[in-house]
């Protein structure tokens, strides 16, 4: 038992490195586009990466930040956006941005269910707390765009990403109000939003326009 | 006496309600002027209905939020972009800018005011609260421009806006220095904000530009 | 002693003074440049002169802000925005961006300094606390950038600005742990960032740009 909780702990470390990595790479092609120099580069990676959840703990007033008890993710942002820098060029930009879409996915999905678990944790009532969750998975991304100048692709380009965790927060939610285990309402949220996200990609979906 | 108070309890919160969805709905118009997704039209109709008074709680570190205490308010806003995304076409989206012209003046007023009675029980300085109720007014529209990636309408389009909650948050602390009542200097507050805008809507009145 | 202590004082006030004054200018220079209305042209000025320091007490969760404890600098900048409307004409905006870099430089250097000994204070990690020093002296800028819907110059002209601050801010802190006086960390801190900034204006030093 002690042996599977230590899979679980590593497993769900390397999902969180995995998709802080993403989400930083995200923001780093992003800002690469927009033809910024270094330090643009390493902002809009920092932003990308820490954005959705510095602004729910803003929100729900809690501190430290995430990256203030792990200084380390912060070098290993930082290492991240140098390296990029040194052996990323725009031919490689597509291919990264492909390999990048499973991590984010995964990120999404954990992200998503930690924002809503920390929300229940301060008594938020359950549509604030998904509303945390979203925010947490989607703000980044959404920051990222605005300092990039551009309405931001989580609001525009139609392709389900929000609502991937609006679902997978409710259904965090919903396992623990059947006194579901904690890991176990944990893993079902993750694979809830990180599934339907792969299959919106892998399926094309689109999420319904406004009928003019 | 009783009777009176219970209307003017009525009365401020139809204007509450009133004012909100219209901040919603501009919010609900511009993204989809912007062609968003049901994302962004929903992120921006709650931005704009909540933006400013969430901004300011943030400033004056107050919680919870509004919209935390009232979760009805967050169902009632989604409600309303839904509805508004399967009713609204393009042909009456100039009918429901000029028809929410008028709550939104309203909303301004009340808004503003109770930034102002917020501040002010915080013991902050008289221009400090009078910022804090423009900011209450304004910065959901603000924030939906910024969304929107463009300049903020209220720094732009030349119509007094901000400077009427300017005027009438004044008028509110001035009031209560002279022991007015409180409900007299909100409802003179109210009146002289809303009159205003109304007046420059009515008047088509032009702030000083800059003479280049 | 006191003396030099009574003159040091003054000197910090007046650089604090001047480089608040050359962040507000910045900001309303952008907004004329935007043809913004005076609403908007005296709330960029505000947010570039407030906003680093703004964002960097809401993530440290420090209150009051400056500019409640100080409620005449609001005045002041307030007063600064009209005078320049009254008086400035586009002809002079390219003198005025060429002298406000000066006291920019000065600003840059000592308010990313006090940035991180607030930090520091607060017993936070020294990356941390260099990063908050970071974010006072450059998010005016990047928020009135965001406002006046460009990406921020900090994040794309190639020009040092943002790196100038993260040499002083290390500088401040590597004094600090080897037990210099604050006075002279504080001065050393400056002297860098300043004298860094002030040599890449000179020399027209460039950032490494991303490699196509």
């Amino acid at each position: 038992m002690k042996n599977i909780q230590l899979w679980g702990e590593s497993l769900r470390l390397l999902v969180e490195l995995g998709a802080t990595a993403a989400f930083a790479l995200s923001g780093v092609l992003e800002a690469a586009r927009k033809r910024m120099d270094a330090v643009g580069v390493c902002a809009i990676g920092f932003l990308a990466a820490f954005g959705g959840g510095t602004l729910r703990d803003l929100l729900l007033d809690q501190r430290p930040f995430f990256w203030v008890r792990h200084v380390e993710v912060l070098w290993g942002v930082l290492a991240l956006c140098v390296l990029a820098m040194l052996f990323l060029r725009r031919r490689h930009f597509d291919l990264t941005e492909r390999a990048i879409q499973w991590p984010d996915a995964l990120g999404l999905g954990l992200f998503a269910a930690t924002g809503v678990d920390q929300a229940l944790q301060l008594q938020m009532p359950a549509v604030v707390a998904v509303l945390m969750g979203v925010i947490t998975g989607v703000f980044g991304g959404v920051l990222r765009d605005i300092m990039c100048n551009q309405i931001p692709s989580a609001f525009k380009d139609h392709r389900p990403y929000a609502v991937c965790a609006f679902a997978g927060g409710w259904v965090y939610i919903g396992l623990l109000q059947i006194a579901a285990p904690e890991w176990l309402a944990l893993l079902a949220s993750v694979s809830v939003t990180a599934g339907l996200r792969a299959m919106a990609i892998w399926r094309n979906l689109e999420l319904p326009a406004w009928r003019v």
